[in-house]
């Protein structure tokens, strides 16, 4: 009786909340309050929460919201250091047939980004240790991909993107596309990434610290593989031996995404790269797009 | 090892996460976090948000937290309409010993409400149809407690409370504060209330339109009970002719706070009391406070 009337208890408190959905006329969101009422209900219950803890997460929730702008979003970064963003993109971009594995786009890529020939510098201030990048695009099959467009991005080697340098990084510094040919091979020239934190002076920095995380990124390379016919890939590749690899404030690694970082000790290669050290690094990665 | 190294798998997403928090320094903090990853991580997988669906909830977040100012808080509203309020208010005022039974305080609460003496009427603009509230406090083993005070509140017959109404209404109309002699008795007069909406301009409001439920509270009376010795209760008593009584958006009705609000027809009486109509409105409760 008191479920049937709406009526509140404890017990049947996520069943009153469900019930009251009934007259729902979108039946996804209908799906999704169900499941969310309960997963909230069942959570308040585990916590038991005092009423000060309760007032203490409402005010986190609408602190979140509040630093929110156009250029910040604190809701995304909650949900990146919670592995929900990670989650999401796992679930929209299951790979069953073997393609290479997405990771989250970060809020960083600039479309518009210029058309580079293969070998190019993306690299437009010098700045940094040389890097040579390279790789196959191939399906599923192992055949090579031609007209494959690859934009790629990174931070530099103090790990900042252009972006978050107006006017101390040259525009477009480290960002470029490139076309395959009919091997599917490509390359080009940049720098190593280096780590860098997500912002974390806001609500979301605050609640890093108090779990006694830190806010950083494993040093990466950010990638967009599209070609005709074929599922487009958003990922990463990362350093295996930057000191946050096993640690990536945002989930962000997986085993499949690391790269192999190689310093190359060879004067001669090195100038015939047009590089002034007389060593650098490379890393060859190859990519797998799934139809 | 993928789960030892940190890194992330759709399969294991919650463990990578709550295994970050291992370094947490507060154990009630990373308790709590644990279960709200743990559960959200159930949600998700549950719901399968599509990219496009898990935006639109960050901008449903982002939105609640930056409609909120000094007087609006819509968080409050989302935990109210998900009925997790009332749950929270359940976990902290269980009442195993048979006391009267919690209800949301609701925002409407003014301190400093002028303390009345028996039989006051709280009405102060002769607005509203007249009604007589009485009865007892006891213990719970059925005996009257003395120099209890009732803070008591309620919105007028058009929905609002004073504090809505400023310049409209005169300051504390509707409000007062009794306290008990030996007998345990109370008793005042008032107007019957009735039902209003909660604000529903916000997100909140659209949530509920999209749900197909209506933003109505039913019309009650807001009581704050304590005497010295005992928990305090805070509560209300419901009209259950009110349409909404089977559907309160907050879910802040339960069985045993449903009060007889009966119409009496009697002249006499009602020039006897002061009032102006040859009928008025009786309500009985008695409220039974826990140690």
């Amino acid at each position: 009786m008191t479920q049937d009337r709406g009526y509140f208890s404890e017990e049947t408190s996520a069943q009153a909340v469900i019930a009251r959905n009934a007259a729902c006329p979108n039946p996804r969101l209908a799906q999704v309050m169900e499941v969310i009422t309960r997963k909230l209900h069942e959570a308040v219950k585990e916590i038991e929460p005092s009423e000060a803890e309760w007032m203490q997460a409402l005010q986190f929730l609408t602190a979140t919201g509040q630093i929110c702008n156009d250029w910040r979003q604190e809701w995304i970064l909650f949900s990146d250091i919670m592995g929900v963003s990670m989650l999401v993109d796992a679930i929209n971009h299951r790979k069953p047939d073997g393609g290479s594995e997405n990771t989250v786009l970060g809020p960083f890529h600039v479309a518009d980004a210029p058309e580079m020939p293969m070998g190019a510098n993306i690299c437009l201030d010098g700045k940094g240790e040389d890097m040579v990048v390279s790789g196959y695009v191939r399906d599923t099959q192992g055949r090579p991909l031609a007209g494959v467009r690859m934009d790629v991005w990174q931070a530099n080697d103090e790990g900042f993107y252009d972006v978050q340098q107006k006017g101390i990084q040259p525009d477009f510094n480290l960002r470029g596309v490139f076309v395959t040919g009919a091997d599917g091979h490509y390359w080009f020239k940049a720098v190593k990434p280096k780590f860098y934190p997500i912002p974390d002076d806001g609500p979301v920095g605050k609640l890093l610290a108090a779990l006694g995380r830190h806010p950083y990124r494993p040093a990466h390379l950010h990638f967009i593989v599209q070609a005709d016919g074929f599922q487009t890939l958003t990922t990463h590749i990362f350093d295996p031996n930057c000191p946050y690899i096993t640690s990536d404030a945002v989930f962000g690694v997986k085993e499949s995404l690391l790269a192999n970082f190689r310093k190359v000790e060879d004067a001669a290669k090195s100038t015939a790269m047009g590089f002034t050290a007389d060593w650098f690094w490379a890393v060859d990665f190859d990519f797998v797009l799934a139809r």
